[in-house]
Formats: C-alpha cells, sequence, structure tokens
C-alpha cells in the first residue's frame, strides 16, 4: 500500500472509533474519532471569550453562553476524509479507511439566537468560525482554522454552540471550551475551539472552502463544496480478529449481524446485508431512533456456514441516496462511502 | 517508508497521544494511548468475576474488589512498540512513531493482598493474568490475552488491580471493569478486562511472554524479556505546524521548551536539551513530582534565532540508564527510546 511517512505521523496523531464500538447508541469518551488539523490548543476557560461579529459585536464568556437557552441533541459526527486510503489511486492526507466517525449527545446553545442578537446585516451571505488552532496550510501564512457556512445553513435550528459532550465540558481534544456543531455535515464543519464569528457579505475565500473541501475531479477542476454526509453503514465485524491482520474468525452456526447507519442528507430508510459478497442481499432490521442526527442501528440474523464469506452492508436513506459499491474517486479523497467489505471464515 | 495495509489498519485502531498533550501532568480522557491486541469486548458488569485461583479459588465481584483496601497512584504507561516505525528496518506490527504514551492517575486495590487471601502455594514462579479479549496470534488457535508476571514482581506493593481511571470507572477502552497496573512496566503486561488470575508452578509458556515480548538480535534468538520502561524524554513541539508534512514554524525570540521524561527503572535523574542537533546540551529544569511512578515534567528557555533548527531532548535517571541517540534493532521492534528529533524553522 505504501503509506508516507507524513501520512503515518498524521494516523499516528488523529483517533478511528475502532469499528467494535459501533455497539454503543453514544460513542464512550476517547472512542469518538477525533481529526486535530494543527495542534490542540491550551486554552485559559476564564480569559476565552466568544466574538461574535454582525451589525453590533458581542463577547461572550463560557457563562455568558451558558445563561442562554440550552438545547441538546445526538449527532453523529463523520470526518469527510472517512474512506480515503481506499480509492485507489491513494489521496495523499490523513489516511483513514472506514473508522472516522463517532456519535454524542452535544449540549449548548442555538447559534441562531447568538446571530440574531449580533444582529445579521442584511448583504450577509457567509458567516465564518474562527477557531484556536493555528497552522500552516500549501504556500499560505499560518492561519487560524477557519470554516464558513452560507447564512442559511447557519441559521438552521439544529445549528449549536456546544459546550458539552455528553453531559460533561468538552474535553480539550473536541474543543474546549466551545464548538461549533452542525447536524447532518462532515467533520471540518464543526469548528473546534471557537474564538469567533463573523458575518461577512462575500462569499470567504479561506482555505478550507476554497482550496481544501471540494470535489474535484482532476487538480484543475474548480470543484463543487464537502458539505452533507453521504449515507453509509458500518459493521462490527464478527467474531474474532488475527492480531497483526485483522482477519476474523467467526464461529459456525446462528449469530447476529449489527451495526449503525446513518446520512446527513435524509433519515435512514433502509440497510440491507449481504453474506455472499453482493450476490444476494437481504433487509435488516432498524433499532431504536435517537433523533434525526444521530445514526440508527441495524441488526440481521446469520446461521453462519462453515468456509470463506464477504460480509457487506449498504444503506438508503429516505430521500433514495444510497451507498454505492464503489464511490467516485476525488482528488481530495473525500465522501469514500462505498460498502464496507468485512471477509471473514467461519470455522 | 511503505507502511502496508496490515500495519495501517493497527494505526487507524489504536490512538497515540498527540505530543501536544504532554503539557498535560495527567493525560485528559481520550487522549491517552491505546494498543488493543483483539477488540475491545462487551462486558456485563453485573455478570462480570475475577477469578483468582491460588490453593483457594476466589470469585470476586466488582463491589467485592471495592469493599477491599483501596490505593490510588499515577503512572505513566507506555507501548513496548513506541518508536517501532523509526528503526530501519521497520518491524512490522503496530507503526507508532513516539506517540505510545499517557499518564492516568489509577484506583484500585493492591494484588498482593487478593494473592495472599487466595494463598499462595509454595512452588508458585509465575502469575498469569488473561483478559476478556480473545484473538488469534501467529499459527496458535484462539486465545484471551495473557501475561505472567513472576511472583516476586506481582508482590510488589505498587502493582494495583484497578477499576478506576482518573477518579472514574475505567472506560471500555482501558479494561472496564477491572485492569492490571504494574507501575513502572510497558504496556502489554497491564492485562485489561481482567478475568481470570492463575498462580502457577512452571514458567509460563503463553504467547505474549514467550513468542511477543522479547528482545531478539534474529528471528533464531531465543530472546530476553521486555519488562520495564527504558528512561525517554519527549517533548511538546514548539511553535505551529503544517497541516500535512507536521513541519514546525516559531517565531523568533524567547519561548520556552517543555516536555515530559520518565523510566521504570529508577526515578528521572535529569533531562538535557539540545538546540543544535546534539552538537552542544544543556540541562532542563525538572518540575514537580507526581510521585515515584508518573513522568516528570522538565522545560527550559529558548532564544529561537532565526533559521533551520533541530530540536532534541534526552533523559538519564538515577540508577545512570541514559536514553541512547539511537537504540539497538530488534525483530520486534521494541522499546526504540532513541532521542526524539524536531526540526523547526524559526522565523
Amino acid at each position: 500500500m505504501g503509506i508516507s511517512l507524513e501520512e503515518l505521523q498524521l494516523a499516528a496523531r488523529n483517533h478511528g472509533m475502532p469499528l467494535e464500538a459501533l455497539r454503543y447508541p453514544l460513542t464512550p469518551a476517547g472512542l469518538h474519532y477525533l481529526l486535530i488539523h494543527y495542534d490542540i490548543p491550551a486554552v485559559d476557560a476564564q480569559a476565552w471569550r466568544l466574538e461574535v461579529r454582525g451589525e453590533r459585536t458581542l463577547s461572550l464568556s463560557l457563562d455568558d453562553l451558558r445563561a442562554r437557552p440550552a438545547a441538546e441533541l445526538a449527532a453523529t459526527m463523520e470526518c469527510a476524509g472517512n474512506g480515503r486510503a481506499l480509492f485507489d489511486p491513494r489521496p495523499v492526507s490523513q489516511p483513514w479507511l472506514a473508522e472516522a466517525v463517532g456519535t454524542a449527545r452535544w449540549g449548548g446553545t442555538p447559534l441562531r439566537g447568538v446571530l440574531e442578537e449580533a444582529r445579521v446585516p442584511g448583504p450577509t451571505v457567509d458567516v465564518v468560525f474562527r477557531g484556536l488552532d493555528v497552522g500552516l496550510e500549501s504556500d499560505e501564512p499560518p492561519q487560524p482554522y477557519a470554516r464558513a457556512l452560507r447564512l442559511e445553513d447557519a441559521l438552521r435550528e439544529e445549528v449549536l454552540l456546544a459546550y458539552e459532550m455528553n453531559g460533561a465540558p468538552l474535553p480539550p481534544q473536541h474543543g474546549f471550551p466551545l464548538r461549533l456543531v452542525v447536524p447532518g455535515w462532515y467533520g471540518m464543519t464543526n469548528v473546534k475551539w471557537l474564538a469567533e464569528i463573523e458575518l461577512v457579505a462575500e462569499p470567504f475565500a479561506g482555505f478550507q472552502n476554497r482550496r481544501a473541501y471540494l470535489f474535484r475531479r482532476t487538480e484543475d477542476d474548480a470543484g463543487t463544496p464537502v458539505d452533507r454526509m453521504q449515507p453509509r453503514a458500518l459493521m462490527v465485524p464478527p467474531g474474532v480478529p488475527d492480531f497483526f491482520t485483522r482477519r476474523r474468525v467467526v464461529e459456525a452456526g446462528p449469530c447476529v449481524l449489527e451495526g449503525r447507519a446513518w446520512s446527513g442528507l435524509a433519515p435512514i430508510g433502509s440497510v440491507e446485508v449481504s453474506v455472499d459478497d453482493g450476490a444476494t442481499w437481504v433487509a435488516a432490521a432498524l433499532g431504536d431512533d435517537l433523533g434525526r442526527w444521530a445514526w440508527r442501528g441495524w441488526t440481521r440474523p446469520w446461521d453462519a456456514e462453515p468456509g470463506e464469506h464477504v460480509l457487506l452492508c449498504r444503506a438508503r436513506d429516505e430521500a433514495g441516496n444510497e451507498q454505492p459499491l464503489a464511490a467516485e474517486w476525488n482528488v481530495g479523497g473525500y465522501a469514500n462511502n462505498g460498502v464496507q467489505r468485512v471477509p471473514v471464515t467461519v470455522e
């Protein structure tokens, strides 16, 4: 496969969710995926303020934010680069396989109320979110991590300024003291260590919007923005693994295949499972609904017969978006939601 | 560098500690390194028991263990494979660079009292610890993860049966509901999801003791056991990183280099820093002492002058063990405590 030192450095810092953790409806602390573009910044929560620049400028402390109307929701978050290392040729960046996902209950205050208090200027088109984390990208000088949302996306009721994760203050690596949570969108949208929100009258030309997170077929392609999560189902790999190869051995007899599925585009409509490498598909049973923005559990009994098998699962959402067997390659290696293949030996 | 798919699968599951987290005396939840040999098992804490097989057999619930004498200590834990991917040629297994470390406050009950209650048979030489996690190794059938300690090591007062990490129940990925903590030893010793302790009269011949964790110069070498952590110092890489290359840029002027150092062999005696790629070394100031088994903070002011620099740090313990510039290669890629090199550009 030939992963480079640069890619390994990223893989060693950033955290995947081991796929057996799909068994938990809410991902336990420390198992949620993590992609940290630069370094985790040291933040003095007492001195920290969120600056909001609309017609008025607000400067809000953590106590100010906690005193505002509270909201809480479970949201599944997936890195836009999930599956990148399975594209051929492999785009070089963080080399995720399939594990860059997690679900948490995020608590905070709706963004909309804060923007309204700062007053949205008439010509506003974008809302820019800047973090305290600073780094270099390509040929540009050091810059804070920054992403913009179009105003209409920023005003949606589910968008939160989150100061809690699973009922506790945000851990440092998830953006303490405050992060943006935009349910349904890929991870890069959910700016961590949030320090500044700016309402601007021109489309934001920052690196992460205009150079990084774009679907491009060639280097010269202007590209289209990466935004909402494409549908995907993942399976808890059954049986037991070999330490080094991660190849699985399953005991013959009845077992239950299980996993979770999500889509940022619409609620999950169905999940199908194949135990014969895609020759035939059967519907899985869907489990409890944690709410619109969280993944949906699924199960499917399987009478495992001795031999070699390849297990697959695929999600379809209520808007009719379905996972492809193989996703379309793109320069940045984004949104590779081609179906997961789990080879197993039944003994 | 040419990392393989198998190595990448391991790197994507297992978690390194981003090195900026060296700034925390106790590693925050979710940033401690994780090496999970097989899968995180699903454990029913109500049904779970620890079986202890001495002259008597004890079957202890979590409540039984919590009712025993309590002990707590801060311990630094490092994977024996830390630094493996920097060996040349590279032994193939989990490809750590330098980030497989963390420090936690572990709470539990001393192992010694439990062994005494089970009564240690006279001919006992080894104490075997088995977890609930099952997997395959090499040509062997599925087996639980198991490691043995010599009796005299198991009876040391600092060895804990730990049910708490930083004041909370163990997270699933750190061994819930119970793990062994053997301060000063490499991570593989600290058996997670502990289910059984057996006192045996012959040296334990299990895979992890007799085949895996050995220093071997060649494949035919019988080898010597990997046990206590060799001295190592690590530095918080200063300045800001480039996203992809992780290359650092530091602002010219005075700054403070900082990091932590540890040794499982003896308390840290000194840390030295070089800002000229090892041509000259200066002593760092040691910080607060968290106790014998935890890493020691260190700082060293640096007046950063424009240009290219390579920063190094090295630890020496009170027994005179010193980090080598380059560690001796071995088949398994263990204990690579060669000094960390941090290239930076000062602007």
